[in-house]
């Protein structure tokens, strides 16, 4: 008989998603143009031309059974020694091959990260606002996903509410920096500021809680800022990547954990990442991928469109009276809805051919995300059509 | 703290890749060309120049936005369309883009199969010899993988023994034809007999059995003949396939879940299957990989020196005195080693720089497999240390 647990699944559809489709079936009655599809999280600028250049190079110059061969379970040895030795003079870590697991993506990544530091009926926290899929990665695995409420003020973390969380059963932290939905880029003093209750919370409990950092937004930080990188500021750290973002090559799904060189049996994380790979068929990242990233470490897409977007997004917010904090990075939005019912609040944008996605799976009802990965044209042409949505929904009342 | 589970696992390494880590040091003492390496399964024979046009194709004319984009987790519609029509015209069957699911290659389809039609409980059958990983793909999933013992005369399905194995709570049973270790092909008669047998089982049972059937080599058949393709022979069956063999491109990973349009709930397979996706992070494979292929169904790698080595093989080991079933395709042969404890007698085959892997993890110990993925240069090389071998070992006994 077919898995019922998979079958109840398959109802709860993600509500990004089911807004997109909306979206797409609006876009076939009216032209694609006119709908102003803020749903979803997919990256808007081209992949760069050295990217594709070094594909090419690969598929002309290289024997094709090395290419296209069988990786290691851990991802193939010498990109793992080019990623370490890029963290190592990015970051100022001292990562070796060893520390290092491709995967399929950061939800690869994060999910993996979860069954290495967990067991069944271990707590894992993380901050709202909070990308909802992770409700999927960590309660798959037997873990309990336990949400600290968001500090709606700055998207930072509200440490009262944190604490009080925090138990013996706490087995681990799963934060997203540069964060998806706010926008909000955790600032050195949050970082720290985590790092040192963690550290006392270890000792009181007698046991390792890792923080697990879900960063596939790092590279995508505005005003010149830089993201802290977080395992600098905490040993017991897994850092997890994608180059989705960054290279705009979401659908070659690659990403890794970095398991921090001073974290609890350090060398044993990415073999046992390998092991969880083994029980769920997966084993490891296209090879011809894994090979043509680690020889542009370091590039990006032309990621300042984001920014502009944002700029312009959040001025329109500003001008009509939204409470919103200003992105750090990423390309998301998050501002107050003009309305309790976040919800309610994105279906009547629906009938200006806005598409927006309430925060309520974010664990943040009220609020309200928008994703700025568009042309900055199409940008420009939706903001007339929020302030009409605002002046006619909102203003009379 | 580490996961405790995944950090035993660490502990038993596969027996195969202990073979083949033995043989690369040894290659770095006396020279690659020297070491006869038959452990690893790896395909020799270069991926297709179409293949690789086709990428640089891609590469060259796609938009890169499409191209390197989110595929749908079920895998990128379009490509799914193409599958369903080459299976249908292929095999006869019925398939629409529903019915398929893009994987990341056999091994991530056979994993989601399980994990679709068993709950934690549920038995799966399997077949001796069988592929050692079914052990962690069936077992992690929390359902329990029982082996039905080998029929040694022919390598099909020895009957009585399955029949004894059958309960109310076998769920699935898991094939694999052309069968890894021992190269059989399933005759029409076993798969009549299984369909049958298990026919009757559903009813006596009340519920469905499923045959999960594990076709990677599926284009690997020699003497003209074609594999039974198994779900033309029984309704309940996922045919789980991989591109890694017949392309030469296994670390691309591709591979799907093709549920038969006749089975039960045949249309949730695939959307079930990626909400079995969506818990481990995993998501669909590499989009360019998916598209490249897409375009080339039906395109093969010369596969015809896998014949040319069986051979060269059988032919030298009847000589030498060996009971060994003839392989009806893939690129493993599974004769009887020449004393009762196969373990001992491939660990004298390692003086004379022979890498052959024991039976006893392919449930059959007592027996050997030999990978003939290699040069035919290499293959008859090797004849003469096999000759010597055996002569040194066995023939003065």
């Amino acid at each position: 008989m077919v898995s019922q647990k998979y079958k109840e699944m398959l109802g709860a559809k993600s509500v990004i998603r089911q807004m997109s489709e909306w979206a797409a079936g609006r876009a076939k009655e009216i032209g694609g143009e006119n709908v102003f599809d803020f749903s979803l999280g997919n990256p808007s600028v081209p992949v760069p031309q050295t990217f594709t250049d070094k594909m090419m190079a690969l598929l002309q110059n290289r024997d094709t059974m090395e290419l296209h061969g069988y990786s290691q379970s851990q991802g193939i040895l010498s990109v793992r020694e080019k990623f370490a030795e890029f963290l190592n003079k990015t970051y100022g870590m001292d990562y070796t091959s060893e520390h290092l697991f491709m995967t399929t993506g950061a939800a690869g990544a994060v999910a993996h990260a979860v069954r290495a530091v967990t067991k069944p009926g271990d707590e894992v926290l993380t901050i709202a606002p909070f990308f909802p899929e992770y409700m999927h990665y960590v309660n798959q695995t037997g873990a309990v996903l336990k949400v600290v409420p968001a500090d709606t003020k700055q998207f930072q973390i509200h440490f009262e509410e944190f604490e009080k969380l925090l138990t013996p059963n706490t087995a681990a932290v799963l934060i997203n920096t540069p964060n998806n939905p706010s926008g909000a880029v955790y600032s050195e003093e949050t970082i720290k500021t985590l790092a040192s209750i963690l550290e006392a919370k270890q000792k009181e409990y007698g046991h390792d809680i890792f923080i697990i950092s879900d960063e596939p937004y790092r590279d995508i930080v505005f005003d010149g800022i830089e993201a802290p990188y977080v395992s600098s500021y905490y040993d017991n750290s897994l850092s997890c990547y994608s180059f989705a973002k960054s290279l705009s090559i979401p659908g070659e799904r690659l990403g890794y954990v970095a398991a921090n060189p001073k974290c609890t049996h350090s060398l044993l994380i990415s073999p046992m990442c390998a092991q969880i790979s083994r029980g769920i068929g997966h084993n490891c990242p296209p090879s011809i991928i894994q090979i043509a990233v680690s020889e542009v470490l370091g590039l990006t897409s032309d990621l300042s469109v984001y920014e502009t977007n944002m700029n312009i997004i959040y001025q329109e917010l500003i001008n009509l009276g939204f409470e919103v904090v200003r992105p750090g990075g990423t390309f998301y939005i998050f501002p107050k809805a003009l309305e309790e019912d976040s919800v309610a609040f994105c279906q009547k944008a629906m009938k200006y051919d806005l598409v927006l996605v309430p925060g309520d799976s974010f664990g943040c009802p009220g609020y309200f995300r928008m994703a700025y990965c568009l042309e900055t044209e199409k940008v420009k042409r939706a903001m007339p059509a929020l302030r009409k949505f605002v002046q006619e929904e909102y203003s009379s009342k």
